[in-house]
């Protein structure tokens, strides 16, 4: 196996060295901006000229995001999922990945192998979206926590922020919701049978796709307001509200929903819609603007579709078959 | 008190939002190139145009690093060593800080002062060493995991490697070193009288000083190799080793000891020196170039001292009295 002569070992007999020695193989190579990688005492990077540098932080931790468990796939996904977060953050900014530093915290037990599999899914997410792997930091810890730094890079007269809408402006959301919250609430409640869809669910949870891609697109197209959508559609969209632009419609018909969610919830795919962790983006911008980035995601494989604008009314609302109501109190908060 | 309205709510009642209202006063402003700080998707920075991005990332982790604890001191000087680790990284390459970001695992059992004090230590180190505090992420965990993660920019052609050591160089020092492993060492064994100078030894492990300013006099004298004592003098100076430069000899007489160390301890004092956590520099050079670096170092008000110099010999060796052993095994191993 990949982790060599530390196989079976546990991260406290192996040691730091032993470690870092098994995880080399994951880690970018220097080059493409990265003058210095990992095995110094920071890394070196050189941004491209004239650029701003983008800078997000995101931690999983054991036992709230994830489960301890040394099987291959479940910590490969933890290490997708941990990259994926915060690349999706640098999406919501439309920027251009760049080195990405790990802190992990790790309980003494933990297996190598695990530690192994988890670099496995970090390089695979690393390799998908053009991120590099560039070094961090260990310590041992009581339960797991797994921080991710990534920096990316932007124009920064094209970068995407949330403030900034005006009311009139068309709202839309990239490819589809739901799928996160339907595996989550499967998983939490059980079902009878296998729903149709489960699967893309689960695939949905465990390893999302930061929309770089569309995000760029976007932007070039002229879009400059938006986020990701990590905490929930509802809870997302009130953080896109402000100056002239009080509140916004959602027109739930509009909502593309993932295949299969409303037939398993026929009742609940309303919330189940604003439940968060699709990574997917919300984006504004005048009609005609909106239009032309619309074009030019579907160009890119990843579907813009409107749901709504910004309005001078009051918060988010939810129009379910041209009644208005308030959104539903769907979404995560932390600590809570 | 400064968490005002959510005096003395748990993180978990107050919840993020009131979390990060309470937390703002300590954020830098945007400018200084800092052109997007908290609360959008991710922090915009501007890094001087001909500079190279350099990162670094560290965590302090309860019940490893720190005890839980309320009082406000205690707390502060985890927020202050946070940073001053991180920044530590930033001295080894000769680099000046910008932006810093926060990733803070949680217990939702803890008090929203903690927190509060924990960002009012952050602020005075950044205030202090010319950082910004740009913004971060919570999450909720099991135990405390606090994770820092500092940009700097440094001309690529003065940042100080670990790489580049020739036999005949000199080995020197920044300031003082074994007070951090005096504090360790009486918490631990105890001590019928307090020894002189046991309040600085405790100033040291808990606000230890990041040598930013003298590790830029050094480079800007010439010197190019060198890292922070991090894990200890003996363990740091093997870091050093590597192509002709297979070995290094430091002279024990003259480690510049902190004081009071040999008085309290005359037969550990050389492990003691190695002990780790006093974040001074070991940096390596020609002897006269080093001797420039010195002069401008004491000027700035923090000595450099040579305490040795790279060989073709085998490892690190410590001479005491003119006869030469190996170093003592001391200094920090991470899960061991």
């Amino acid at each position: 196996m990949a982790a060599g002569g530390a196989a079976g070992a546990t991260v406290a007999e192996a040691g730091e060295l032993v470690l870092i020695e098994a995880l080399r193989p994951y880690l970018a190579p220097e080059g493409a901006g990265l003058e210095l990688g990992a095995g110094d005492d920071a890394a070196l990077w050189r941004p491209p000229a004239g650029a701003n540098v983008v800078v997000t932080t995101d931690s999983l931790v054991e036992g709230v995001h994830f489960r301890a468990g040394a099987e291959e796939a479940a910590m490969a996904d933890v290490g997708w999922k941990l990259l994926a977060v915060s690349l999706s953050d640098l999406a919501a900014m439309a920027a251009t990945p760049g080195p990405a530093f790990l802190a992990l915290s790790l309980p003494p037990s933990w297996p190598v192998s695990s530690v192994v599999y988890l670099y496995g899914g970090l390089a695979d997410c690393a390799a998908a979206h053009g991120a590099q792997l560039a070094g961090g930091n260990f310590s041992a810890a009581p339960a797991a926590v797994l921080t991710s730094t990534c920096l990316g890079y932007v124009d920064p007269a094209l970068a995407l922020r949330r403030a900034g809408g005006e009311p009139g402006w068309a709202l839309a959301v990239t490819g589809t919701l739901g799928g996160a919250a339907a595996a989550l609430a499967l998983e939490r409640d059980g079902a009878p049978v296998e729903p149709a869809g489960a699967a893309a669910w689960r695939a949905r949870l465990s390893r999302p796709e930061p929309r770089l891609e569309a995000a760029r697109a976007a932007a070039a197209a002229g879009v400059r307001v938006g986020l990701d959508i990590s905490d929930g559609l509802y809870r997302d969209a009130a953080r896109l509200l402000g100056g002239a632009a009080t509140g916004c419609v959602i027109d739930a018909g509009a909502i593309p929903l993932e295949a299969g969610v409303s037939e398993a919830w026929p009742e609940r795919w309303t919330a189940l819609a604003g439940g968060g962790e699709d990574y997917e983006l919300l984006l504004a911008a005048p009609p005609a603007v909106m239009a032309g980035a619309a074009a030019a995601a579907d160009a890119g494989g990843v579907p813009l579709r409107v749901i709504g604008e910004l309005d001078s009314g009051d918060g988010v609302r939810l129009a379910v078959d041209g009644t208005e109501r308030p959104a539903p109190p769907a979404g995560y908060e932390h600590f809570r």
